[in-house]
This record gives structure tokens, sequence and C-alpha cells, in this order.
């Protein structure tokens, strides 16, 4: 028979820490605690499988797990001599959901479950605290009310007020017990109007149908939508904890408290953490109440402050990471109710990492997988620029809970935000933030909340999604309904409206009126170089390269380690405001003497361009694509010239003015309007294309126009020599784009190789190194692989294209069914982001396969934006590619990424923190 | 070493009839004739070989080929006992290319080789007539000269002229043997002065530069361009056929003429051809002067006549297969000069293969093989309707050269009718045609000149086409240069004009004035019938299905013996004017509610057409898929929309009963106008794509939009149910399009199950035996078919979409640079036309093998416009497809494709006749 219930208390445990899978993290951890001889409250763990079962048998559970779940019950109640409905002195407990990896606030959660009407007298005479007795009675009814038997929040609201008004208090702490017990008649009689049925009295029926709610809350809304945030599969499910009840508030003597073993926001080694004297543990999670630092515990009591440091620095070492744990304090005794790996914020992963590494507490491998590569992204993006905060006006400082810079306009409701993300980044500023509002989150740049601390809901989700975070920022007034904040500022109410700009910095927790300027990080800081000098190690000769086209971009990603070019797409230098006119010239000649014309033009530029980047590179190799978009990208819009062409022989004098000037490139005057924009519109015309994305572009532009390749080959020779003779290593790869199979490949390969045969022996320059290669973006070329790398010396993937291809899937057209395709399951991910390795890249590996089959030297990397993904990394790693490019900013997360797949052989995995 | 020059002639010969590879098709048949005992003037060949080291040496050709050459030649002349530039008694030679495949005027041809002014002389002697030697002499400078030595024709027609009119003669049988003298003093000055030099008089020199030119008339632009458009390779080479010349016009004694041993128009077996008394073989074939049948050759000869037909039948029993015959009388002796296995037209085609099956001569096998599966085009392409041609005025009746009807705009040149086509059918008149003329003829819809025969060069090359073609309607005056021509009618004149349109009917020859209305074909003539079932017994299993939208089609396809519909496209239907108004509202609903409620009104619609077609398919499956194209596509066009909104501020009143009555699906009126068209806008706006090819579109309008499958999916089983309940036997096979992977079709099926379910348990059907199945045209859903065949119960093969994406390529646009791609062999052929079995069919292959892993009795086709094409239907069959489908006119040529694909395990290379 399986075992479905996992008791544990009293210094041991059925389960244990590694047996998070069943268990889900928080059964494991109380049962690693037990064991390890923490005072833990004993329970029983019902395992993530009968949610599963549950789900199955719709709702039911079967007779054979229910037989196990009255053994936990009974083992509980031997251990502590208490029974469950006993009226005398009632057993109480706590129901708690319990995922393998960690949703804080998504499910569900009973406390008090065993008290009724009678227990509730029992609770009375054995504490002798009938107010304590009444309101953890009124608490429960509330609880399972709304969780277990569906009744809306609003109906015990009611009733609560309504009585408060009648006793006329404006605290509940003011309300005696026999108020109270008045409540809990009113909440009766809400169960019974909404249900038609009285409160369940059996403390069994309680039970079963606590647990039930407990799995139902697998499926809320709120619970799905963190999970395909986190990527966290739906089928896992969730434990239930059955724990006796210890209670934080049962007078001054309790306290309830929430810590880490180091700070979760920076990675520093202090004890840390918060709690509140005389509360549940949800007044310190809600941030209802604003909880005192875990240092003044010690002045409270500090036996009891001396044994949490012991326990959880124990714990520490046991699970060889930063614990995250909650504790309670009854009647000044200690007890623990979860541990768990904590979660943190980037740089506080890299601290912790390598200073734990330090201290012999993991090896470096470990080291290297705790650190999540996307959490890097929050060590690399910008910061305030100092200078630019000085103008702004300081409306305040909240707590740091989040670290990171972030500007946006002010939105007060989830909703708002979702609908002005969609303009521009958006700051969240609520009063505090709760489950629901998960997604105005998720879209927000930045949260600020008025109250709560560095545990609040809005901070520890803002650490987990990498979102700068101030919380508790008290002195901001905020009426959500209104859409108003006020602040008082040197004597002065400052007002924030929607959509008004503010600037807040979760590192220092300040918060500024209006837009600062952002400044780019330092990514030499000693304690990332560490960790990046040891993930390095791992990663042997796989390579990371940068997407860059332009020398500035360049030397950003050699400072973030990049270990060449893998990427210049030579045409966005075409854009530029001196060039596009003779980009033009060149797309409108009729014959080649123009063409070649127009480009003679544009060679010094180019050649200017290359000599930038080979010099940024010295010695490093840069790949080059030869020009790629369609030449319609240049010339302005067909529909406007359209319109404007309609209304031209309406247009007034002004009108007519302002058309020169919007076509001054293309030689108009007043006059001649009316001839030279049809002409034009003619051209535009014959260049326009239903699917630009599949028609006249890349290599077909070059096959097409010899003399736009000749031109680029030239370019980069030129740079080439020009750059060797001063000495520098230069390491030109020329990349054709777009080609569907070696004749195109082999067509265009014969032009570079002339050119640089001319240039090259024309400088006596015969031995430069460079290669030609091309891009694999079209499916028929990666099928072909095996010819195509006769004449190719390298490889470089460019898997948005492939993606598109592959997929049939154009990516700035695919957002009108994105969401309803990932509603329906039917995209995991966005393919764009994370590369689609069952098709796109059983592609890419067959071509990878191929290729060297061919050519065992081949040179073989990727160069779309999948570069940077760490899961796509993990998968170039895993199939024999060189390198990865990505963009720069994206290279340190490439290259941890890399270390970990090359560690585990998958960094996928292990880039989770559970 | 090896062996180049191969030697033939009394009764004996180095080669034989299969070495068309080495000796080219006249090679071959001269060798093979030789051995077989037919009077054959002697010679050598030499072969393919050479011309491809003449071009990889450029030009030059290595001495022991030299020396080979002049082995030859010593054995030609001992064979004769005549010597090459012996004065007394020269031997003269005729140099002649002669490709492996017949390439019919197309290259260079040399006569008279060996004379100079020495030699002519011993050639007046030896003759006894100075007017023959002198023409002979005369023709041979100005052959050699042209081709040699590259000299413009129309200075020795200058020459020429100058002397004529000098002589006061009309026609050039006037001139005197010293006019001809006079010529030929003119003519070696025209060399002298273009060349340089002097007419070489040495023969062997002369053979060398014969030689030379032959093998460079390879690479002249017209064989370039014919060896495209047949689809033969470049690097087979010519070889250079040297034989003794003979005469057939040394007097009224001699004649020259060309014929076949079937005709070659209708197959019929009568002994074919035309003869001319004293001529040479190019008066014949260059339709200059109209030659007599061959009937009357009997009556000229009857002992030639007789000795000819009994060596050309037996001939043809040794080739077994219709032969295509020169020949050439010689005071009274008759030499034969070529045989090869005769070109013909469909027609032809299909009843030689029947009746020389039925005499015998070939086995069932070999008459399947030999009919070139795009030949059944003649057979099916629609005939004038007789009724429409009343009322036209015919002009005139020529000869039927080509069969088949063909109506167009007139032409009066190959360069004419090149832009003429492009804006739609052209007929190409002429007074005779030329190998220059080649590329109009391919774009023409048919094909008429004044002269000429059924041999002349306009009716050959028309029949290889099988393009309509009446030749020698010599009632019609052409002036080419003025681009008109004259008819005499009933004694009126009637002028035709470029532009104008004519038809012209190849069966009859009648030529009309106007547009003749066009008939279907009958399928059902017993001869094709009989054809048809003889190739239907080696496809076996393997099927031919037809696409087809509306009952009309399914009727004529199943006429053609399609097999099943592989193809309805629904939402062809929605185009009809009835229902783009409900479509439109259906796109238009900003919610599911009033989509559905446009919906319900095109489901009778729908129901209907299906219907129709389960009736007109009785008992043959019916694959229908579901809506495919982006929505937009039903909407008015956004640039129009556009521009009609700029210019609506400045309409006047006409100008906006205009645009009331364009916009009028959209209830609009000439006061909201200005509201309608911008909220048009706005919705077209939403759903413009800049890539419509890879957006919204297929299964995903599905997924996005439920309720649409789910109306089509009523529609197809309240139909199936209808036309069952009739007692008609219905095979519906449900196909859901543009899938990337088992996700989407997952999806899909499980709307059309739920439908299924429900409206066949209605009817009290649920054993109405259907199939849900999809279309592979994604490379995603190729590379992963093994997952989708768990879903889908059968695959169709969309290679017309497989082939945008897996090339990268829009049908749309790729126009722009197919011919720069075809020209440096990039494209091999139009990959939508045939498929590209490198790239794209490794794909098909791959999913077919992946699908029937998972599925073994997966049912798979294909539907794309490949399915009609017969290399690519030999390649379905090879890789074990269940059938095709094509256009329902192509279903015969499919059906004989994959026979042939059955037979040989390739139709391709069979499919050529060489």
């Amino acid at each position: 028979m399986s075992k479905y219930v996992y008791s544990f208390g009293n210094g041991t445990a059925d389960g244990d820490g590694q047996m998070k899978d069943v268990l889900g993290g928080k059964g494991a951890g109380l049962a690693e605690m037990s064991r390890a001889g923490a005072p833990v409250p004993p329970g029983f763990t019902i395992s993530t499988e009968v949610c599963n079962i549950f789900f199955q048998n719709k709702g039911a559970v079967p007779d054979e797990i229910e037989t196990q779940v009255d053994e936990g019950l009974a083992l509980l109640e031997s251990r502590l001599g208490k029974k469950l409905g006993d009226a005398a002195d009632p057993l109480l407990l706590s129901v708690r959901s319990g995922a393998k990896f960690s949703m804080p606030g998504m499910m569900n959660t009973i406390l008090n479950l065993g008290l009724n009407d009678k227990t509730t007298e029992g609770l009375v005479a054995k504490t002798g605290n009938a107010r304590f007795a009444y309101d953890c009675y009124r608490r429960f009814i509330q609880m399972f009310g709304e969780v277990a038997l569906n009744i809306d929040m609003a109906k015990f609201d009611e009733a609560f007020d309504a009585r408060k008004h009648k006793a006329k208090v404006k605290l509940d702490t003011e309300l005696t017990a026999e108020d109270l017990k008045a409540i809990i008649a009113d909440y009766l009689k809400v169960v019974k109007k909404e249900t038609k049925k009285d409160f369940p009295q059996d403390a069994k029926e309680q039970l079963k149908l606590a647990r039930n709610a407990v799995f139902g809350s697998w499926w809320t809304p709120k619970a799905t939508y963190y999970r395909k945030m986190e990527k966290i599969p739906d089928d896992l499910g969730t434990a239930a904890n059955v724990q006796a009840m210890v209670f934080g508030n049962m007078g001054d003597d309790c306290c309830t408290g929430v810590g880490f073993t180091r700070d979760p926001g920076s990675g520093e080694k202090v004890f840390y953490g918060e709690f509140l004297v005389n509360a549940q543990g949800e007044d310190v999670v809600s941030g209802i109440r604003t909880p005192q630092p875990i240092s003044q515990l010690k002045d409270w009591n500090a036996e009891v402050y001396d044994q949490l440091v012991t326990i959880t620095s124990s714990l520490e070492k046991h699970y060889k990471d930063m614990q995250d744990f909650e504790f309670t304090v009854q009647e000044g005794k200690l007890y623990m109710l979860q541990t768990r790996n904590g979660k943190r914020t980037g740089p506080a992963a890299v601290r912790v990492a390598v200073e734990m590494e330090k201290e012999g507490l993991i090896d470096a491998k470990t080291a290297v997988l705790r650190v999540a590569p996307n959490q890097l992204d929050q060590l690399l993006h910008p910061v305030f620029d100092p200078a630019s905060l000085k103008k702004l006006v300081k409306l305040t400082t909240g707590i740091d809970a989040s670290p990171g810079a972030a500007v946006g306009r002010v939105a007060f409701s989830a909703e708002d935000a979702v609908v002005l993300a969609e303009k521009g980044p958006v700051i969240l500023l609520r009063k505090e933030t709760t489950p629901d509002d998960i997604q105005g989150m998720d879209v927000a740049r930045g949260i600020l909340t008025a109250v709560g601390g560095k545990s609040s809901h809005a901070a520890v989700v803002a650490r987990g999604m990498g979102r700068p975070c101030v919380v508790g920022a008290g002195a901001i007034s905020i009426s959500e309904r209104n859409k108003i904040a006020t602040v008082e500022v040197g004597g002065k109410t400052v007002t924030v409206n929607e959509g008004d700009w503010i600037s807040i910095d979760g590192t220092t927790g300040a918060v500024y009126q209006g837009q600062a300027d952002t400044k780019d990080p330092d990514p030499n800081s000693p304690t990332f170089a560490t960790f990046m000098k040891m993930a390095d190690k791992f990663r042997g000769k796989f390579g990371v390269r940068a997407n860059a086209d332009i020398p500035r971009d360049a030397k950003v990603a050699v400072s973030f380690g990049a270990e060449g070019i893998g990427l210049c797409r030579t045409e966005h230098m075409f854009f530029a405001e001196d060039r596009i006119a003779h980009m033009q010239a060149m797309i409108l000649a009729n014959n080649e003497k123009d063409r070649r014309k127009a480009l003679a033009k544009l060679l010094p530029m180019q050649r200017r361009d290359f000599a930038g980047l080979f010099t940024a590179m010295d010695g490093l190799p840069v790949v080059i694509r030869t020009i790629d978009p369609p030449l319609h990208e240049f010339l302005p819009k067909r529909e406007e010239l359209m319109v404007d062409i309609a209304v031209l022989p309406y247009a007034d004098i002004k009108k007519k003015r302002e058309l020169v000037s919007k076509y001054a490139n293309f030689g108009v005057d007043v006059k001649t309007l009316k001839t030279v924009l049809p002409a034009l519109l003619h051209r535009v015309e014959e260049l326009h294309e239903f699917n630009p994305m599949l028609g006249l572009r890349g290599c077909r532009l070059g096959v097409l126009y010899p003399e736009i390749t000749e031109m680029q080959a030239r370019a980069i020779f030129e740079a080439a020599v020009q750059v060797a003779k001063k000495g520098k290593k230069v390491l030109p790869e020329v990349m054709i784009p777009l080609i569907g199979g070696v004749k195109e490949l082999a067509n265009q390969k014969k032009i570079v190789v002339d050119v640089a045969t001319e240039v090259l022996a024309k400088a006596d320059m015969k031995k430069l190194h460079y290669m030609v290669g091309t891009m694999i973006e079209i499916p028929r070329a990666a099928l072909t692989a095996g010819e195509v790398a006769t004449e190719a010396e390298f490889f470089s993937f460019g898997t948005n294209d492939l993606t598109q291809t592959t997929m049939g899937l154009s990516r700035d057209d695919y957002t009108k069914f994105q969401r309803e395709y990932e509603d329906k399951k039917i995209f995991t991910s966005d393919p764009f982001g994370v590369l689609d390795q069952e098709g796109v890249g059983k592609l890419v590996k067959m071509a990878v396969d191929a290729g060297r089959a061919t050519r065992p030297d081949l040179e073989v990397g990727i160069c779309g934006e999948h570069g940077g993904e760490p899961s796509s990394v993990a998968f170039c790693y895993r199939i024999g590619m060189d390198y990865v490019s990505c963009s720069p900013y994206r290279v340190p997360i490439a290259r941890l990424a890399a270390a970990q797949a090359a560690i585990s052989g998958d960094g996928s995995e292990s880039s989770r923190t559970a």
C-alpha cells in the first residue's frame, strides 16, 4: 500500500528534507527540522499525490487515504495528549498548503481548526482567556467560511463592522469577549444564510473540508497565474500540512516572526527578520501592522533569541543554504513553524554563493549553480545617476525591499497598471499589495507601498521577480479609489496623480517625483567578478560573444566579458541620418552604374564603422553580416505616400511645404511634388511585398545586386588592413544571411573572397586570416546543412528568423493570438524568448550534426536572441555549439548559463530556487 | 586510351543506338542504321565528351583526339575512295550537331565542307554541273562564314541581293553559273573584310573550325533557353557528326525529305511526311518552300518510295517506337540521313502507345512509359465550342500542325509576345518562325504561321511544347514590321492589328477573327480510356484525388478519374456575394455572441455546399479543410480605406455616393461615412499583418474563435447526415490547417469530435465513419510529426505553404528574383511548380516516416499543387504516400505519373522522349 500521510514531531519524522516532490517544500522542511531536533509543533503532511488523486477523482479521496489521515491524526493526538473535538481540552490544528516550489500567499491556509460551539467553551476554561478563545473561534469561522465554504469575505466584514458600530468602538482590540461572542453568533448566521447549512460542528468534518479547500486552491486564478509566471508545472499539486496550533497571540509573552539567516536583499551575513508581539503569522506577512526588526527580539526575550539563532544557523549548515524561517513564541516557548531555502535578489544570490564557498559550506560547483542566470539581470541593469536626482523632489524614503532603480508612471491598481503598461513604464503604487495584485506587479517596472516591511507580500514577490521595490513608505497617503496620493514635503503637500512620473530606488528606499536618469551598472564589483571567474572556470572553451553594431556597444560587451562579436548588423548603419539618402539613391537607381555611384559614397562610411569595431575588439573575432533587410524599409511607407498623393490636389501651400520637407531626400520642391511623389510610389510599389519576411532580403539582395556585397566586402577588408597595419589583431568572419542552400552561399562567397584576395594582395597582407560563413535561419538551409558546410567555414543560427519560418509564425504579428496560445497551453513559453527545443531545436541539432559531418572543424554559434536566454544557452551547450552571442547586457547571464550547463549538463532545473 | 571518334558506314559502325550519351541522338541513330544495313552515307561521330573537353580547355582539343579525328577521316576517305581537298574529285562533308536529347534547330550545321576555289572547279568537272557546284560553294561560304567565322548573315545577303539586282533577276533560281561565280567572289571579299583574313582554303582547317563551331553552338542563347525550358542538363554537351555529303539538289532526279512512321499529330498508323524535289534538307525544315506530301513520292519514284517504307518500318520495329527520319535521294539513289524516336503530340503519344501495345510491338509497361504525363494536358484542355464559332469570321484554314484550341491577342514578333503575354493570352502570328523565336513561342497560347508545313520549325517546336499551332496559312499577308496582317474573306479585306483577338484550332487548321468560346474536352474517348486503364493497373493502391471546392468541380474531377476530394477549401465559399456580408459581420463582431449570430447565418449555406459535395462524391472520401485565410482578406483593403478617408473631407456628393456604394456591406450612408470608415479602418488596422502568410490564419483562427470551427464542423456533419439518409455513402475527412504541433490539432480536433458526436447521436448515425487529420504545411509540424500522429488520423502535405516556410520564400513575392535565381542556377526549377526534393522533400519524407512510426495506418497524401506535377508525384509514390491530390484537369496526369513511378520506381527520366 502506498504511503500518503507522513507524520512529524517529537524529534522524529516519517519524511525528510529531500522529499519535496511528495511533501512539498513546507512539509519537507517540517520533517527535516523535526528530525534535526528543532522545536516543531507535531503534525502530519498529506502528500502532493493525494492532491492529484483528489482532482482525478473529481474531489473525492479514496478510503485507504482517509484511513491514513485518521492514523496520522491519532498519532498527533497521542503525542500531545489532546483530542480533536474534545470539549474539555480541544486539540487545535492549522491546515496549510505547501507545493514543491514556494508560491507565497497564492494558496489557502486555515487556522484554529477544531473549534466549535463546545470546544470554544473548553478553550475558555482551559486558557482562562475568554476574549482570546472567542477571537480564535471568530477568526476560524471567517477563514473557514471564506476558504472552505466559498462565502464572500464581505459578508463577514459587514457583520463585524455592524457589531463594532453597535459597540461604538474603533479598533478591533477594543471589542470585548461578549462582543466577540455576539459576532460569532452573527457569523454562524451568515454561514447558514449563505450555505443553507449550519456551520460544521464536527471537527473531523472541518478537517476534511479544510484539506479539500487547500487542495482546491491549487487552481485559483492567482495561483495559476503565478505558476505560469514562474514556470512551475501545473501537475505538481500541493501537499496539505496539518499541524498542532501554537499561538503567538495569547498575550504579551507571545510573538510571531519570520527571518532569514542572511540578508535576502544584499546577501550580507547578518541575522535578518522581523517579529510582532501578540500576533499571528498572517499579521506579519500581510503587512497590516509594521513589525519590529528581529534584533529587538533579543531585548524582548534573550533566551528565545539565542535559541532561534542557534537553531536557524544549524539549519543553514544542515541545508547548506540561506534559510527563510517562520517561528512563533507561545507563552515564552519557541516553536519553529517553517524553514526553507530563502528567495533572494540577484546581488544577494551572488554574494551568498561567493561567501558560502569561501566559508567552505559549499563547493564552487554548487556556488555557481546557486544563482539563477536571469538573477544577474539585477546586477546589470542601470542605477540612478546621482546628478539627475538633484533636480528632482525627493518625496520620502521607505524600506529598501528589492534593489534596483525604476522609473515609471504611477498606477493605483493592478488593473490600471496592466492597461498603462501597454503605453510605457509603470510604477505600481499601493497601500499594500495582496496576491490578487500579482499581474499588476508583473507588468510594473517597480513597486511602491505605503505600509508593510521587508517580509510583506510586496517585498517577497518583488524580490522574486527582480523588480525594484520600496515598501512601508508611510509618509505617503493614498486614495486608491480617487487615484491620488499626497506627501508632505518640507511643509508643502505634493500631489501624485495617476500617470505622473516617479522614480524609486529599491536599493536605498528613496522615492522621487519625476523622471530620474539612469546609469550603467558596474560589472566589475569584486564579488560579482569573483563569482563570474568561478563560473567561467566550468564553462571551458564554450564561448560567449555579443551582438553589437557600433564600437560603443562593442566596448560595453567586452567589459561584460564578451569574447567576440557574434553579430554585427551592417545595415543598421545605413539608417543613420548622413547615410540614408545615399542608401535611398542606391535603391532608386535604375541600373548598376547608378547603384555603384551611390554605393561608392557609402563605402568610406562602412569602412570607418568596421575599423572602429575591429579596433575595439582587438584580437577577438568579429562576425559581420552582409545586408539583410528588405530595401523598402529604407523608403517612405507605401500607404503614407498613397494618402499624400491622394490629398495633394487639395493641399494648400502650408501642407505642400510640409510634404516637401517630408520628402526632402528625394529632391522635391513645391512644383515637382505631383510628379516626384507618384514616381517614388511607383518604385515603392515595385518593392512592395506581401510577406517581406519571406521576400527580397538577405543574400537574395546580394544575388540580385552583387555590387552591394562587393562594396561591403571591400569596406570590411580595407578596414581590416587599416587596423591590422596599426598593430591590432583582426579576425573578420563574413556572414551571408538567409541562404536556403549551398548555391546562394557559393555565389556570395565568391564575391567576398574575390574582393578579399584583391584587397589583401594590394596591401601585401595575404596571410590575414578571415572566414566566410553563413547564418542558418531558413529551414531548408538547416535541412541541407551537410552541403552548405562544403562552402561555409562557420554556421551561426539566426534563431529569430528560424523560429519564424520553422513555426510559420511572424514575430510582428503573433501577439494577436499569443495570449490565447499560452492560456490554452499550446505555447509553454514565448518561442521568441525561449528556444522551442522540440521543433526549432531539433532542426538546429540536425544542422549542427550534418555540418560537422561534412566539416569537423566547422565553427558553430547562435546569434538569435535566444543566445542570452539560460535554458536556450544550455541547449546550445548540450548540442555542441562553440559559442552563443547575445546582447551586451546579457553576456554575464549567458556565461553563467553556460557554466551551469557544463556542470549539470542542463542548466534549466538547477537555475530554479526551490 | 579513351575512344573519342566513332566511325559508321558500309553496314557497320563503332557505336550503336544505345550510346546516346556518347554519340548524341543523331550519332547513335546513324550508327544503329548503319549496323542495320540502311543506306547511310559513311562518316564518323566526335563524341559529346570531346565537347566538354573543348569547353574545359577553353576551346582547345588535345592532340590525341585530333589524331583520332584524322583516323576517322582516313577511314571515311578509304570507304568512299575520295579525299578531302582532292582538287580532282573532292570529298564533301556535312558537320552536324547532335545532343543526347533532340534540340531541333537550336545548334549549328555546316554543309558542303571541303569546297574551296580549287575543289569547286573539280566538282564542276566531275558533275558537269557548274551551276550546282558554284551554288554549293556559295552556300558553303555563307554558312561557314556565319557559323564558324561569326559574320553577320546580312553581309552575305546584301552581296547576294546586289548581284541579283545587277543580273536583273527576281528568283535565286534564275541566277546563272556566272552570276554565282561572281557572288562567290563577293562573298570571299566579305569574309576578308569582316575577319581580316582570307576564307580558309585548307579543307582540314575548315573541318576543325566547323567542328568547333558546332561545339560552340551548345552555349548560344537560344540553345541555352531551350535546354532550360526542356529541363535538359547543361553538362551533356553535343556530339559532332561528320558525314559524307549527299545532294538532294543536283537535279530533278534528286530530292530530300523528312517523315514519320506514324502521324505525329494524331498517332494514326500512316506513312507520313513531306519531300521536295531538287532541294536540300534545310529547304524543307525552314518552311521556305512548301513541300509535297510523302504519298506523292510514290508517283515520283516508286522504287525509292518502297525502299523507304521498308527501311523505315524495319527501323520502327527495331527501335520499337515511331521513327522520325530524314532522307535524301541523289541521282535516284536513296540515302538515310537520320532516324530517331519521333516527337509527337499528346494525343498521338497515347494512340501510338495503345496501338503498338495492341500490335504486340511493346508490352503494357513500355506503352505506359511512352507517354510523358504532361503530354496528356493536350488531351485535357478545352476545345472550341462549335456554337460560338458560328458568330466569328473564319479567316482561313491552314495546316493543322499541333492540336488544340487557342485564343489570344495577336503579337507579330517574339519580343512583342513576351511583353503582351504579361497582360493576357497571346497568339504569335509570324510569316515563319525561326529558333530565335523560341521564347515568344513559349509564352504564346498558340502559334500561327503563313508559310511552312507540318515539319516546319513552328510545327515541330509547337508540338514539343504542346501548343496549338496552325502553319502554312498562306491566305494571310503579314507585315511584321508594320504589325499588321490582312486576309481576303469573301471579297473583303479583313485587317488584323497587334492586340486583336484571334482564335486558332490546331486540330483542324481553322483560324477565326475574335474570341471563340472553349468547351471541356471529352476525357472518355476510347483510346484515352484504354490507355488510362492500362496505366491504372500499374498504379495499384496509390490513389489520385482532386482539389475541388464546389460540386461542379467535383463532378469534373470524378469524370477524370479522381478517387476522392483531397482538398476542399471551405473559405472559398465565403467570398460568394450572398455570403461575404455575413462573413464581414462575423469579423467585425466585438464579442462571441455577435460572432455566433453571423456564423448562424453562414451555417445553412455551408451545409448546402457540403451536401452537394458529398452527393457528387458518393462513396469517395472528401477532405474538408477548416477555414484558412487571414480574416483581413474578407475586408476592404487597408490602403484604399486610408486614401478614401483622407480625401473624404474634399469629396463632392458624387464621390460620396460612390463611397457609399463601395462600402455598402458596412451599412453606411452619405452622412455616416465619416464615422463608419474610420471605425472600419480601425478594425482593419487591428487585423493588419506584416506577414499575413505567417500570421493569424489556419487553425490559429479556430483556436482564437472556436465558434468558427464549431460552425464548420456542424455544417459538415449535418450535411453528412442529410446525404447519408438519402442512401449515399459519405466519407468526411476533416482537415485542420497550419498546425505547428500536436497541441493545436488536439484543441481543434476536440471541437470537431464533440460536434460530430452530438450531431451523429441526434441523427442516430453514430456509426458514420469519419476522420480528423491535419495539413502538414509548417516545418515544425513535419519535425514533430511523430507526436502529431498521436492525434491525426491522416496527414495531407500542403506543399505550397510548406515550400514557402521551408525555403523562407513568399510565393507572392519571389518573382522579383526568380529569374536571377534561375539564371544563376540557384533554382534548377520553379520550386512552386516542381517539389524541391532535396529540401522540402526531405522534410516531407521525415514526417511521413515519423507519422507512420506512431500510427502505422496513418493515411498520407499531398494537396499542394505539386500533386499534379509528374516528378513530384513520382516522389510521393516513392516515399510511400497513399495518394496525391491535384486540380481536376491534372488528375489523369497524376494517374499516369504514378503508374510510371510504380513501373520504374521513378517516373522522371522515363517521361522524357529522347
